[in-house]
């Protein structure tokens, strides 16, 4: 038997989990993996902390992602949560439920995938915990954990009327990536079909990175973190659609945001729509340095939350996980 | 339709999360839930983490774990983590994927098993965030977050020779229910019966106790903590069972644990292989003043890691959820 067809249920918990730790760069924390709990430093006595759940089916297909790309992007999608408050990512926990015929490659692809997102979104950061547990629905839960050095969290509900509004990373590249595998990667009857490098080198440039930017997202961290310290008023993660986002924002701050839809590139309705860019919403007064392109204006609160051109918006709205679970079967 | 028949595929994630914060303890975080992360206040700039999952089918069955039992279970087994490193918990981060078709009265009664875990084991602590989604397998993955108020961690690996081994909290008691559910609340295919209010009542008091042990853990937060304070050298939970989490301890601490079965009430075998008791094992120095019984003594690093009575513990040894999956099925 080759070391890849070995599955999850023949080993212990034990030697799975240090064929995942071999593969993570070496813990810098007070009390690392091993032990109960981990320790962290937060030096100025504040921690911030967020968690988000893959689940295959409506989170993923395997025919679609590696185990690289899984462990990526369970990774990004919460270190940006942490960077959407302002702060810099220290440590991951995570837990994964796996069905016991997993191939053990699959772990390690998928560790590779957590270790590479730290590396080059997050430097410093690390999978100081876990859990592993055996399910037959292959489900990650991360936990980011985050060190705001002495700043103040930016939250949804700073926003003030007369702020710009801005926007740090790429609009609707995630949706449209997640359009070509749902149209060009399933079967008559919706099934994914698996895509194999071949294909993806088959797909041309621009479609390839869509398809990249849904399974391997990359959040501009650092640009967020350089946000909250050029004062930003508020900021979040663009995880749901912009018009779905900048609504949660608004309400927060109980403000209208005015978005312009000139800004918003070739297809305005893929960016307003689009989910899973895991860029950041962020308003600065008018008088900051701000980072970003701006993309509408904060003003006195109307009837509507968000205003495209000065009218609503009558689009899909973004996504649910809810309402758009069957749909999301695909 | 009564509002039980709901089901949390016919609401939006916002609706369900609404009805679960409105049941939990208000948040005293700088930064609570609804924004992209909390922000928890760890004064010492230290932050303890673990994460712990829950799976329908290896570690419980609905059948016999009500909403409530599930909510406790998993807030307990989370923060006695946090307690065995001898922290203080503050917060909870809750992950939950669920059938679209789960009545939204579980979700209610979850809900209301975590508020009364934090309320009666950790008095202060909060559920501070969380996430929601859709799986096929009802799946509970909690973040456990404490404070160490300036003392040093307990870690597994401090215990030293001539050390007097402790056990805090029940051993045997849950693995003793687990039985009384297999044994009883199966049909003649294994497929768990219901755990009715009607037939828990019928069992007699020490079975009753027993299975509420299993469903709901109660582990003595206060006193490790209190042992922490008190000098303890290494401590751990105990979720695995006493010979096997004991082989950790020794092994981190590079010692052998010398255990004395007549100090393991009336079935040592119980007590040394069965798991979930959520207790802590703490050593102490010999002229420390210690807290909790004393079920052994800190010996030079032998050929075996833990003994009993002297000689090796060819019993069970404990519980890997990867081995035990196909038994654990039932």
């Amino acid at each position: 038997m080759t070391d890849a067809e070995t599955t999850v249920g023949e080993l212990s918990e034990g030697q799975i989990l240090r064929g995942i730790l071999d593969r993570l760069p070496a813990s810098t924390a007070p009390v690392g993996p091993g032990d109960d709990a981990a320790v962290l430093a937060v030096p100025d006595g504040r921690v911030v902390a967020t968690t988000d759940t893959l689940v295959h089916g409506p989170d993923f297909r395997l025919a679609w992602s590696s185990p690289f790309d899984l462990g990526f992007k369970a990774a990004a999608v919460n270190l940006a949560d942490v960077a959407a408050m302002g702060a810099r990512p220290i440590a991951l926990l995570v837990a994964l439920a796996m069905p016991d015929a997993t191939p053990v490659s699959f772990v390690r692809g998928f560790a590779d995938g957590l270790a590479a997102a730290c590396a080059e979104l997050a430097p410093g950061c690390a999978v100081e915990g876990g859990d592993l547990t055996v399910s037959d629905t292959l489900t990650i839960a991360v936990t980011a954990l985050g060190s705001l050095d002495g700043r103040d969290p930016v939250r949804r509900s700073g926003a003030r009327v007369g702020d710009g509004v801005y926007v740090i990373g790429e609009l609707g590249e995630a949706a449209r990536g997640l359009a070509v595998l749902f149209e060009r990667f399933t079967d008559a009857g919706g099934a994914p079909i698996a895509l194999t490098p071949e294909a993806r080198e088959a797909l041309d440039p621009a479609d390839a990175r869509a398809v990249s930017r849904q399974l391997t997202p990359r959040p501009p961290l650092d640009e967020a973190v350089r946000a909250a310290a050029s004062g930003a008023t508020a900021m979040m993660d663009l995880s749901d659609g912009l018009v779905l986002d900048a609504t949660r924002l608004a309400d927060a701050s109980d403000v209208t945001i005015a978005l312009d839809a000139a800004t918003l590139g070739e297809d305005p309705a893929r960016a307003l729509d689009g989910g899973e860019d895991h860029g950041f919403l962020v308003t600065f007064a008018a008088d900051a340095d701000p980072i970003g392109r701006r993309v509408g204006t904060v003003v006195t609160r109307q009837d509507e939350a968000v205003t495209v051109d000065g009218r609503a918006w009558t689009g899909r709205g973004g996504w649910d996980p809810y309402r758009d679970w069957d749909a999301g079967r695909g």
